[in-house]
């Protein structure tokens, strides 16, 4: 695993849960963590249960005994590593987002479908895929439980930035983190909306925006937000986006990537309406899908909250009885499950580096609208 | 009144009702209802309690014995009599939206200034205003409790016409209501946004979209709704529109007005993001607000699930104890009761017709971006 | 109408509005308001609309030109007021309680038996049942919908005397009121089991307690709470009820009501459990009904969140579109609607004199097991 | 660890977790896992990772390199086990309940207070505590700001026996489980009132009840439910359980254990009502406290949603940032943090034995009570 913040964090966890609680088809070894700081790493080493540490990420990659890379640096790194780890023919598990730049991700992609040809499956961290609950709205969907789909919303809200002296962490810096809000939470969003309609964001319009223009520069990093000194430095990445998309199927969907939701820490809301149905999703509630049936009589149909923890529902079978919540880094376990399960079978996992590039694309044409007075912009 | 369909109907209960719950400063006289079939008017006078019914609003206007015209018609023909009325000398409470045309606005809001030189007051009936719980949102915006406004969204949402068999009514048709959802429930979102913050809406970029383009034309009233028959007619007003705008203070704010969100009977929701703290509402559960204090403890914060019903809230003194609920038609009598009170006192009351016709100028500048490529437009 | 509180305010707004939103089948006329207090029934009469004030209700029971009688007095005087107007032939519609003994409830069902036969009809005001979402709950469990009732919880809880100082108002009077949160709004939980599951309560055990044994006297009356001097008094009824009933179909009914819920200010919760399915509702969302099916397939079983405002859903043909909430009165103009329905028909309105008694049988039972140490009595 | 159920995965997940999340003063190894059926354990020891299997929990107790002896076995095989643990010098975790008698528990407790002396610590699972929003509840009442406890409601249900066919599993033969409902999650509900409140239980009254008297045999062990076969057998435990206790400072507690709510998975809820505020809690939205504060205005006063997910709040230094939801396990891994702090510091840690001990004695008494017409009985 190349990396160690928040995100090696839940992929560690990933890692030792997954094979406890699912019967994987391949054995787990947590090999190698690296960092660029020794102390660093191999305190996280101890920490999450690797075997070593190691500060050349590099030579890593050359090891004959190392089959799978786990990528979690920030994204200006992700090329570089995800492309060389697939020359040297690993798996390779990469954070979201795929890239910081369109060109990036398509040298990635292309390394991808490479790679495939020679057995080395590549694999997108978009986690929230695999939230029970949303790959059940998926399963729905896809069913045609809701009809055609005639209307979207997805929203992503934080609120850490809300208090201007919050400090400049990597976050806020566009050489390394790409694009604020609209990159970081923004892009989970678009492939949640794509990943449930199976349709693609073919146009967008939109406007994206930095709120606090300067920061207090990050002396120590805490959490995801970390402490500011007395020095002030530019934010370069956006702190809001909102933008509207016209999926390949014809209808629109209403998009709000912040981190100025006052209140919200962590809420991906989605809302899917159909002619016969619809789906409604809230991260805060995670364990719940909001079920709608149009076809039941009038005097019978309603939101149904189904809570989604029952032994059928999607990833179950492996946790606790029905009624017993899972929380946020489950869904690690299962991109690890469902990783493993493709690299056994020779199948490409979902999502493919190909999927990345394009929900790339549809925020660089969100930056594009943007910056051409919100124009449609085609994707 | 002038016209008799469910704002006839809400109307009325609220001329019946204001009075009984509050002490108003003039008694009210439920004189005549007006209405073009004859049948149908009195059926209507003698259901809800009229003294007498009429067919040409002209010669009610110019009778001296009545001293307020209430305007409850479909949008294109609230000019006519409003500024007939105005100009009679008769205070005017009109239903929203003002009128179809900016320029139709525009003359009414004239006409409101000249007749409130001569005494004669002019209100337009934004009603949500008057739901306690959005005015008491108001205060507590307006006294700093969430600080500096920086982000804002507000959505209405109905699904009445997901059915693509639903009737084509006069709702549906461009000359008769003017702008569709846009017009009929967008207005509300955008009055209830600058109503909250004390802030205009001065830009807008946004997208108004027909789904279903055909429908069966309507050979029946019933409800908002109706019933169509074998023939089908164009729908010419839009049934979904998403816009954001740019408010006065700097803040962005999304919109969506849409009738087809599945399973949404009639939520409006409003969403204030500030530096200090944050408002939620929903229609839905219309008694409730939700409060966020950014200013208490970490540990403490948390939305605040204020049920707008202790007798220190507005309008609440006239009604019930604590804990018991108001309903939709409510803000009809508070509306009422602001009326009779500007009357009396010779305040003008708000919303005015200026504020009104404001409103259809941000309207109308959606509409313009929407066939301008969705390119910002200035109000 | 006697009696000018609280109630006299609801169930004025009741007689005033009923006859405008349904087709009643006879005229209403506001005739009389009756009131011990000269000045302040004559200022009722005019607020609420009432065409004469009197103070003397045995002469408004004799007069020819009154054809119903609404008694709206605290519960001791039910019986005496009742029983006259029902002997001159009155129709009588009485608030709950019906009595404040079981003697007293008794003698009056009993009278209401006599008057039917002479064509008096006799209703009491157990208004919840005319909830719409509560109406369309005892219709689903009639259809079978939840199958065979296993369980079935109810609490009434309310926390207007939290605070120690709250005065000592007639309600917390048993010579007066009767019963204390037992038979206040215990008795509502009660009757709401009952006509929800078409069961009785056969027997109890239970404890009713008072938790501040003396507060200030009442020295004006705001409100249901009202305003305390520097004098103590006795409180001499109860603050909370927890008892346990045993309905006639086997199923175990856990009630509570109780005033010192802090935060509740009026919320009346019922979960019905069945074989096949459950419902719950909650007043503090009183438009809303809580559906669960358990015949669906597991991955689909949820609450369905109805909202109980469609066309079809009961007393909704008379008000407004879908999705324009009703609020707490108007289950009293629905009670009205029923009442003048039975006169014009000839039949027995419900809920009957005798239900009453039998509420008043079981509220009495569980009085009698808390001074028995809680052992279970047979109602 | 002795046991491989549903316990055993939990305590398993939280042993190879806790060391990875928080920094714990003792090294974890997880050396022996212990069951009857050598197939299966062998089989749970890979799948969990646990490094041997062994059938004779006496050989493991024995064992020098063993420190820890945590408990997951049914209930009536705690007390053996547990006193031999306590013998050898062993610390030990134990599942609740402690045990199937009081006799039992107080031999148990008597052991534990022995072992003390010696240095070895006992802990008592009723994990629930240490979900964070309990803990952060009980702090909150510790630090009086809820004011003095007036009322309190606590309700454990289920719905997994809802169908008469559910198999006969070992939590239905009293033999093996103890006492149902009662004992399997009223326990649970009795434990949280008394460490939310710091006061215990001291008189009850109630009744316990079997609904279902005969099931299907058990013939596979699938969750916690199984399949059944064709024979029935006698359920010797109970269905539901109903009780009021009498805290030792005097307010009364509304308790509820059920299996039998149809639609409630796993709904813990628990509502604490103060003279200045009241806290709320509902399992199936673990993540969040409400918390209502009775001495801000009344204007303000309302529940707030606490998503107790911040770095300050109790347990949450370890996980993910803010917003990030926690699930069920997570508790367990708090359990096996604060009990190897207990071990290395020397402390015992809570719940000991003698407070298992007490919950038994509450819950024999509500038995009692039942059996005694629901006469109070003294705890």
């Amino acid at each position: 695993m190349i990396g160690y913040g928040f995100m090696g964090a839940a992929h560690s966890q990933a890692w030792r849960t997954a094979p406890r609680v699912f019967g994987l088809p391949r054995a787990i070894e947590m090999s190698v963590i690296v960092g660029r700081n020794e102390d660093a790493v191999t305190a996280a080493a101890a920490k999450w249960g690797w075997n070593e540490a190691a500060t050349d990420w590099r030579e890593v990659v050359a090891r004959d005994d190392i089959d799978v890379i786990d990528i979690v640096t920030p994204g200006h790194s992700h090329d570089e590593i995800a492309i060389a780890a697939l020359e040297a023919g690993k798996h390779v598990l990469c954070e979201k987002p795929l890239a910081n730049t369109v060109d990036d991700a398509d040298q990635m992609a292309a390394a991808a479908r490479t790679a495939a040809g020679a057995g080395a499956r590549a694999m997108l961290g978009f986690t929230y895929r695999r939230v029970p609950a949303l790959t059940r709205a998926r399963d729905l969907i896809a069913e045609g439980r809701i009809g055609t789909v005639q209307q979207v919303r997805a929203a992503y809200r934080q609120d850490w930035l809300v208090d201007p002296e919050a400090p400049l962490s990597w976050r806020l810096k566009k050489d390394q983190a790409g694009a604020g809000a609209l990159g970081d939470i923004g892009g989970h969003a678009v492939d949640l909306v794509q990943f449930l309609t199976g349709q693609q964001v073919s146009t967008v319009s939109g406007v994206v925006e930095t709120i606090v223009k300067e920061r207090p520069i990050e002396t120590e990093r805490v959490g995801i937000a970390g402490r500011g000194g007395d020095e002030y430095g530019e934010v370069t990445v956006d702190d809001v986006a909102i933008f509207t998309g016209r999926l390949t199927g014809g209808a629109l969907a209403a998009f709000e990537a912040t981190r100025f939701a006052t209140g919200r820490k962590n809420e991906l809301t989605v809302e899917i309406s159909g002619d016969k149905g619809a789906i409604a999703f809230n991260l805060e509630s995670m364990n719940e899908l909001q079920v709608y049936d149009r076809t039941a009589p009038d005097t019978d149909q309603g939101f149904t909250r189904v809570i989604v923890t029952e032994p059928a529902h999607p990833y179950l079978e492996g946790w606790w009885p029905a009624g017993h919540m899972l929380g946020y880094e489950h869904a690690f376990s299962h991109q690890v499950k469902d990783f493993v399960d493709a690299i056994a079978s020779g199948a490409d996992p979902s999502p493919t580096f190909d999927e990345g590039a394009q929900v790339q694309r549809v925020l660089a044409a969100v930056e594009e609208s943007s910056s051409a007075d919100a124009r449609w912009i085609t994707v």
